[in-house]
């Protein structure tokens, strides 16, 4: 009778309730244990296979499951970005002027369609009205100018405050660039719903209203956190991801990769930036997939041409002119600029995050947007280099000044006498255009750094990517140009925007190999790939030399998130000053293996917090059998409580495989031995923590048990591992939150 | 007096002995060990650096040092290729005739600096004469054709004779494509000698005589041998790398990146193909840096220029017409081609090999050389296809057919009507010289794909990438052409013979991201990633349904390294199964912390070959102390026998802080706790296999102790679970040699 009852227990134990084996929000992630259970279900899958051809079917859909959520995500991403990308152009065109022959084109859209208008006179049709024109019939005028101006601040802030409030009221998550949190979550720590439908949905809708505000601020990071949130929507169609966190976060690691590709029109590019900036566990299998993923995002937003011109990005360039040695002095002149822009930025930005973290400041976001939106507008309008999008004017830097170019900035003198070729540009004398735009340029140059530091990090979608590609640096050209031989063909002033790019995002971000790959691929070919890797070489050592952490590594401090990263620990302390409980602390908090009560277990998991206990022989011998996680004890004793008769408050729980011998006048014992973990990670008192941390970084641990031949001492979990880090590198342990 | 003697000790153990903390040749380095004393290290120059100004620079200069080690693998790698082009080129015609103007200059060379040819005759030139041209006089007939076959075949016996025999004499190591060898050595093994210098020179010389005697191997696999002997030879000038077995591998990992880099002219490509194929252990810095050496060699061998077309491969194409979706069917059956050429290949070369290995055949590595040499010149010579070296086929393979290409591919009927522009000669009908090439090309490929299989694996330089992309599949494109519209541009046949190499590469080599990457760089842009990734995918789908693995781990296998791979161990068995001492075996040899005696360890070490003793507490609890390696052991017996008063045999030798009670009468005992490992790893013997070996895999153990419940059960070494992984594979568990 006993027996056949400790049966039923183990049948009912073959199916484990609801929420055994998940996390809470905010906890983080066993990846050994989330790795031996797919290997489990693999197990399964692989036996059950050869039984019908049915399951062998089901086998083989599993085993394609991968490659079918990557072309899902490569396909979703990519039209996302299109749709981005077509819904900003026409919004942005808005503020300024609406289309009279069709409300839903863009000002571009608009001419083009319009068979009036020369090719010289593109910009100007008639079937493109400016608000002031439209609304009194005028089109020129200080009366027009200032009705034009009003009209753009208050589309401008009309936009920002639709974008703050849709985040405030329906996903709070949608703000900010999500790289710092996807980092995180990649990881392995748990934030719900910060990748899901409903931060999906408005991420996309806020992005485009806070893009086309006029904000100072780029859609590259928050489309990663699209892409991620696409990658986690397909991930729920499959139980093979959306049970399983670990192999979730291999398809959020490819998502990622698609993101960028499509970001940045460079799928290899975005494959490396995941492996080199976002990702913590990247096994060949993901590195592969997300090749796919990215491919086919790619090649979606190519099928949809938000830009009309067949590439994937709008400042895609092909330069032809060589470049000389000698620019490598002003290229890496660029990469110092770069660093040390990246390394004021990163100190501003932080600086001001925390004060509106810890001031009054932070409990007025909307108000706090709706400001810097309407100064952003009020200084950007009279630039024509910020009255327009960030990614146009990248477009205008980025080129070369050809025959065909109307920009103020390829305003050289002609002389009718020479055949207009695209290469012959460098011999004239610049007009007055270029030195107007010159000066134009570095009030943008100064405008943008400024207010870039205030906008990233404001409670809307904002990525920072195209803000620093902003920031370069245009005056060398101008200085080269008079040292040039006259008649040879001379620098590209394009080439040296793209290398200041280079330069300024690698001094904020610290992407290095993935940096030059995105501008290799934005440039088309191996030509130019020894400027920017100098400039990213210099702008890296630069910025390190203030500070190792990028961008993002500063943010997810400052937030306080659990993440490991990869810089090398080199203090000299041992597991020993690392472990709890520390000196004059109780002692850790154990089970024993059969002398525990169900009430013993009550009270320890009410008294204390802690995510898991070890379980030792007893405690006087303290020698360690296994450990068992917090959670999984409450369900258990719950359920036994419930379902198991004669299990009550003075019964004894034990781990052990026979029942402990008790008195017939006890009550029946729980046996728990089911959830105990026998292979709990141990190291020695003496291990250094260099080592520990490395087992922590490479197999994703969650705790680990400190012993000493054989004595189990105590406990370091990863929340320990990260406040010992800080501590030694002089921070606040305290400013590590989350376990 | 007594603590003076042991304070004298403390201060020569300070000093370790030149051998300690070095390993012994074929073992297994242990990659936590090296990387704790790398930090060790790092700390003790940091410290110094703030003493003096000179040891600042000293500090400063050690960091850089990596840079450094870089560009000079990139400038020497670099170097070394363009020199074996150029060595090559030279050698290949000088089987067929010689240069009177300068003997140093190949056919193209002799020709292009005549200036008495045209475009058209530019094979043509009076200065090259063909070597029975120039003892006979005469030009043409059939005993010159048979004076010219007849030479053609001394040359490359000649060049195959002297090859295997300077391999043989000199540096055996040479032979082979050496990629299974350094994989295995990247993954932590240790072959002294076989990236020495002889190495290096020898394999450079032979590469040469090799590839210019004819024989079906390329120079691709070898070139990243080349480049790894260069990584290790720069490594010796600096001790943060010569001295540290771990660092040395950060070195080699970007110098077999810069090795592809230079064979493919593709440095993304060698970056990624280091990355997924050949590494084991590839942190971020080694990425960056691996970048940096790839483009250093890669501009190295550009600015040599040895092909004369500005680019790095002979084969680089720019193709400009594009594909049409109904065209991934045949680029999928390439797909499929390809991988069953590359189980097919696979198969055959591994029978051939093992026959060679346990056969009379393996004595005569000259014979087979010689014969096999024979065979290849005298089934060559009478087909143009393979009469020339494989770069230059697939060169003109990979080519479109312009306006001005002589080759017989491009013999379409002119119709002189037509303009002679590059797109419209697939309207043309074929002419004679297609057809007759296609015969002649057909036949190639059965002699290529028969004679690789034997070449690959004999006992001379070998790659085997070039002979892989040979076996294309160029049928397709003359059905396709009946099925073309006249008039539109239709396919491209270049673009098939490149879809058919990647697969057929692919298929061999079970490469990605890689494959697709370097294939990318080749064509120089985004239009033919999608033919190319179809063809790589199905590619390795088939070849993957028919066994895991590629010709690399193969041969790995096939020679017993201890090779860990990445494949995910999918067996429910626990870590008890696998540890030794088994059932029946005698009990594990163990040293105890203060009671075994100088003689007892002296024994233990001549009746065992373990390469290292836990110890325990005493033999009776069984608790684990530490781990202590055997050449430590030896080493510090040895020197205190000879150095230090008192030791004898009978001088109990101690783990513990303090010396043990021991009686006056007895010997000073010799105190061993600095050599004690105090940090050895350990799992319980519950864990299972599948976490073992993840954590041998991801933290490069060399041995794990098993515990249960603190007491010391067995261990496991690398090699018991490579045993134990091809068992669960039924394979012979005694193929794993090496320890």
């Amino acid at each position: 009778e006993e027996l056949n009852g400790v049966g039923n227990l183990m049948d009912f134990l073959d199916e484990p309730f609801p929420d055994v084996g998940t996390y809470e929000d905010f906890h983080t992630i066993d990846w050994l244990r989330e790795k031996s259970r797919d290997t489990d279900r693999h197990r399964k899958i692989t036996s059950k296979s050869k039984e019908s051809i049915w399951e062998f079917i089901k086998s083989l859909l599993d085993a394609w499951s991968g490659w079918l959520v990557m072309l899902l995500i490569g396909l979703l991403s990519g039209t996302l970005a299109g749709v981005i990308d077509l819904a900003v152009d026409w919004m942005t065109d808005l503020k300024e002027g609406v289309c009279l022959s069709a409300l839903w084109y863009s000002h571009e859209q608009c001419c083009w369609t319009s068979n009036e208008t020369t090719f010289a006179d593109r910009d100007k049709c008639p079937q493109w009205q400016k608000w002031a024109e439209l609304m009194t019939g005028y089109t020129e005028g200080a009366g027009v100018y200032l009705l034009n101006y009003f009209l753009y601040v208050l589309w401008a802030l009309f936009f920002s405050f639709l974008a703050v409030s849709l985040v405030r009221v329906f996903a709070p998550y949608a703000c900010g660039s999500g790289i710092p949190e996807i980092k995180t979550i990649l990881s392995g720590f748990i934030i719900r719903g910060y990748l899901g439908k409903w931060t999906l949905l408005i991420k996309t809708v806020t992005l485009v209203l806070a893009v086309s505000s006029g904000l100072s601020l780029g859609k590259e990071g928050p489309l990663v956190h699209v892409a991620c949130c696409c990658g986690n929507l397909f991930c729920s169609l499959f139980s093979k991801y959306s049970k399983n966190e670990g192999k979730r976060r291999e398809v959020l690691s490819a998502a990622a990769a698609a993101g960028v590709s499509v970001a940045f029109g460079a799928p290899i590019g975005g494959v490396l930036f995941s492996l080199e900036e976002v990702s913590y566990y990247f096994p060949l299998k993901t590195l592969w997939r997300s090749f796919f993923a990215a491919l086919v995002a790619a090649f979606t937003l190519r099928s949809i041409n938000p830009f009309g011109n067949n590439r994937l990005v709008l400042f895609y360039v092909e330069y032809h002119t060589p470049w000389y040695m000698a620019e490598l002095v002003p290229f890496i002149l660029l990469g110092v600029f770069g660093g040390l822009w990246g390394t004021l930025f990163i100190r501003c930005n932080i600086a001001w995050c925390r004060r509106r973290k810890t001031t009054r400041l932070g409990k007025y976001p909307v108000l706090e947007v709706i400001a810097v939106t309407g100064i952003t507008a009020v200084l950007a309008f009279p630039n024509p280099y910020t009255r327009r999008s960030t990614s146009e004017l990248i477009s205008e830097l980025f080129n070369d000044c050809g025959a065909l170019e109307s920009s103020q900035l390829c305003d050289y003198i002609n002389n009718p006498n020479m055949s207009r070729s695209v290469d012959d540009i460098p011999d004239r004398p610049a007009g007055p255009g270029v030195y107007s735009a010159l000066w134009q340029l570095t009030l943008a140059l100064v405008f943008k750094i400024v207010i870039t530091i205030f906008t990233f990090g404001m409670k809307i979608p904002s990525g920072l990517f195209i803000p620093s590609m902003m920031a370069y640096h245009h005056h060398d050209w101008i200085i080269f140009k008079n040292w040039c031989r006259p008649g040879a063909d001379c620098v590209t002033p394009g080439l040296y925007a793209m290398v200041g790019a280079a330069a300024c995002l690698g001094g904020v971000t610290r992407m290095t190999v993935s940096l030059v790959v995105i501008m290799f691929e934005l440039t088309g070919g191996l030509e130019y790939i020894v400027p920017l890797m100098a400039a990213a070489v210099t702008s890296k050592w630069v910025a390190d030399a203030f500070g190792k952490e990028g961008i993002y590594e500063a943010h997810i401090q400052l937030n306080g998130y659990p993440y490991l990263d990869q810089d090398e620990f080199t203090h000299r302390t041992l597991a020993t000053d690392v472990m709890r409980p520390r000196r004059n602390e109780p002692p850790l908090a154990v089970l024993t293996q059969d002398s525990t009560t169900v009430e013993d277990v009550e009270t320890l998991i009410k008294d204390t917090d802690y995510n898991g206990f070890p379980v030792v022989v007893s405690h006087e011998s303290e020698r360690l059998i296994g450990f068992v996680q917090r959670r999984d004890l409450i369900l258990n004793i719950k359920n036994a409580r419930q379902k198991q008769d004669g299990v009550v408050s003075n019964s004894v729980v034990y781990f052990t495989e026979d029942a402990p011998q008790i008195p017939a006048s006890n009550p029946q014992p729980l046996k728990l031995r089911r959830i105990l973990n026998l292979s709990p990670f141990t190291v020695t008192d003496h291990t250094p923590m260099e080592t520990v941390v490395d087992i922590f970084r490479k197999l994703g641990l969650r705790q680990c048990l400190v012993t000493r031949s054989g004595r189990l001492l105590g406990i370091i979990t990863k929340k320990d591992v990260l406040r010992h880090m800080a501590q030694m590198m002089n921070q606040d342990p305290e400013s590590i939150m989350f376990n």
